[in-house]
């Protein structure tokens, strides 16, 4: 399957969550780059009240130097699963805890340049808990019925890849 | 609206795409790093063949270690603007041009972390030309029915996520 060799590998960042690599790979007598950001990867939840309505975040992104809708999300932390994570930062950004977690699917945000693959959960039956954000995170909770999600889907107001993927998923069975 | 302030920015990279930028920010009275890879921005292509079925490429991606079935895509190149690189990426990648190309929407693939945004087409009218692909990539054209699509889709097949959103606004309309 792999059809390239690994030459040469320069790491010119190591960073609190991801790290770079460059990477000089042999691949069908071509000597080729690669540049490649190595990630932990992370989960997202797309929580459902029990009257339908979807939780969802405004967040406040540096990259892209604006406040935008976002299912809640979070990285992996080090030996952390996929589905303890989603408990974890469903809880810590909503201060909600899933009475039921449903695996909706994965995926690879940008497969061209980093390794990072999000795994996506339903989360239904929510009971109260405590929000409890990161220090650096600018975070205000939206609770919408899912007619007005729809509608904000429709009129391009949502730009988030794992929002739109959970969407899709979520939404899905009606394609 | 934007509250931090810059205080310090290293670049540990500078590569032939992307740079990565390491800034120490104010916000909030705070001292806070951000890591941040600089991206020129991207366009994909859903191509639309007349009887209705849909052009995709499985792509050999290096980051995620496998072949993935992905639309046709690919980044600005300077100063180009999305809807040309649509047009560019589109006859590279499966030697077809676009008699029609309508822009169904924009979205970020990973706000935490670049500021990459992949605008999205539809293109229709599919004219016959020539496929030159770049000597490092490697993909192969496949042609499916709208049906089978829906079933990759459904059965977790499809992992990329502007392929994804791709569908999401293409199919949307009946959400």
């Amino acid at each position: 399957m792999a059809t390239w060799t690994l030459k040469r590998r320069s790491t010119p960042y190591r960073g609190r969550v991801v790290r770079l690599h460059v990477d000089e790979v042999l691949y069908r007598g071509r000597r080729i780059t690669r540049e490649n950001i190595i990630h932990p990867g992370a989960a997202a939840i797309i929580p459902i009240c029990d009257n339908g309505d979807i939780l969802l975040v405004r967040q406040l992104r540096y990259a892209v130097g604006k406040r935008i809708l976002e299912i809640p999300a979070g990285t992996l932390e080090a030996g952390e699963r996929p589905r303890n994570c989603a408990k974890r930062e469903l809880e810590e950004e909503t201060g909600y805890r899933p009475g039921t977690l449903r695996r909706l699917g994965m995926f690879y945000p940008v497969p061209g340049y980093s390794t990072e693959q999000i795994t996506i959960y339903e989360a239904t039956d929510l009971r109260p808990s405590v929000q409890h954000l990161d220090h650096d995170e600018d975070i205000t909770l939206e609770r919408m019925t899912q007619k007005r999600v729809r509608t904000l889907l429709r009129t391009g107001r949502i730009v988030d890849a794992k929002t739109l993927v959970a969407l899709l998923y979520y939404f899905g069975d009606t394609l």
